[in-house]
């Protein structure tokens, strides 16, 4: 089994170190909304829309999406729930870099396992975990990458939701529903949450 | 070969977004100080240091040591010129995110290769390449971690400056000799660049 995300003593935590001469944009704490569910559920695409609408408030911002990080941070790791497992540690890790300095991260990656989460949830702490459900028949017609279908040929082998698991949240700090409210609608019930979390103390509602 | 720390379209530079509500602290921009040296020539000592200085000026501050950064993002990777160059492409890559949110990244790895260094300056941007410089015998002599016995014993192979190869920068930012120099002297000369440089505008000098 890989490690903890534990870091170096020396690894400094920023959060006592806000100053009075800094503003409230910069006093506003980071957090990382956490975005879990299906390929295909519209992680990525509810990830960029509400990037958007935190950068306009004057928030610092990285979407880490899981093809990114696996791209930049876990080349040779395939899918078993080890390397799957692993993966999710390193995005967590970078996640909490970020959080700890003030950035709202928001991660976009599939994330199946409840108890990695809950691992990222523990190690970041201003966490939000959102359930980003739509129904496995809802992604399957979207095929937004054209993956379903070669999992379904078995093309793709390891494949969440078709010959892989995927455990839902049994108590997300939200849950969307992508198949009945649109894109807008979700970003608004995260901005939503956000602020009533104290994430968002200055943000005016659209 | 990895495939290089380019990011997805979608992950957000925030350079641009500074207000002018934000003060002078927050305005100061991230830069990445990237500490390069054989192992024991002080790179963690330097690190440590100057991150206190550093936040005791309000600057939002991250030592990714090399050790802890292979714990978290480089398990099961080696010490071939291959898994050295794919370790610190991600260390890169996490120092990238930090620095363009505003942060004053350290980073101490010994990142043995030059084309490597260049690699990550050119994806960074704010990035100062900073040869902690001691010789080799000092670094044997001091053995902080007592490495240097194992691997003159065969016990550790592909052992920087004994068994594997160090390419010492050729125009450094900043070359400091800590065989003659004491750490404060060492920190202080830092300090001093990055005044120069404008990442420190406000610091005064001890």
């Amino acid at each position: 089994m890989a490690t903890s995300t534990e870091v170096a003593s020396h690894s400094r935590t920023n959060r006592t170190r806000t100053k009075g001469a800094e503003s409230a944009i910069e006093a506003r704490p980071g957090v990382t909304i956490w975005l879990t569910g299906l390929s295909g559920a519209g992680k990525s695409t509810i990830a960029t829309t509400l990037a958007g609408r935190l950068e306009s408030t004057g928030s610092r911002v990285e979407v880490l999406d899981g093809d990114e990080v696996r791209q930049n941070l876990s080349q040779g790791l395939g899918f078993s729930k080890i390397d799957r497992d692993l993966n999710i540690r390193r995005l967590a890790y970078v996640a909490k870099l970020l959080t700890r300095n003030g950035v709202s991260v928001i991660t976009a990656a599939i994330s199946p396992y409840t108890d990695t989460r809950e691992e990222a949830r523990r190690s970041i702490g201003n966490f939000l975990e959102i359930f980003v459900n739509a129904p496995l028949d809802t992604c399957i017609e979207r095929d937004t990458k054209g993956l379903y279908r070669k999992a379904y040929a078995g093309v793709i082998t390891a494949f969440t939701g078709v010959s892989d698991p995927y455990e839902p949240p049994t108590k997300p700090d939200l849950e969307l529903h992508t198949d009945r409210e649109s894109v807008e609608e979700s970003v608004e019930r995260v901005l939503a949450l956000l602020r009533e979390r104290g994430y968002l103390a200055g943000l005016q509602a659209a």
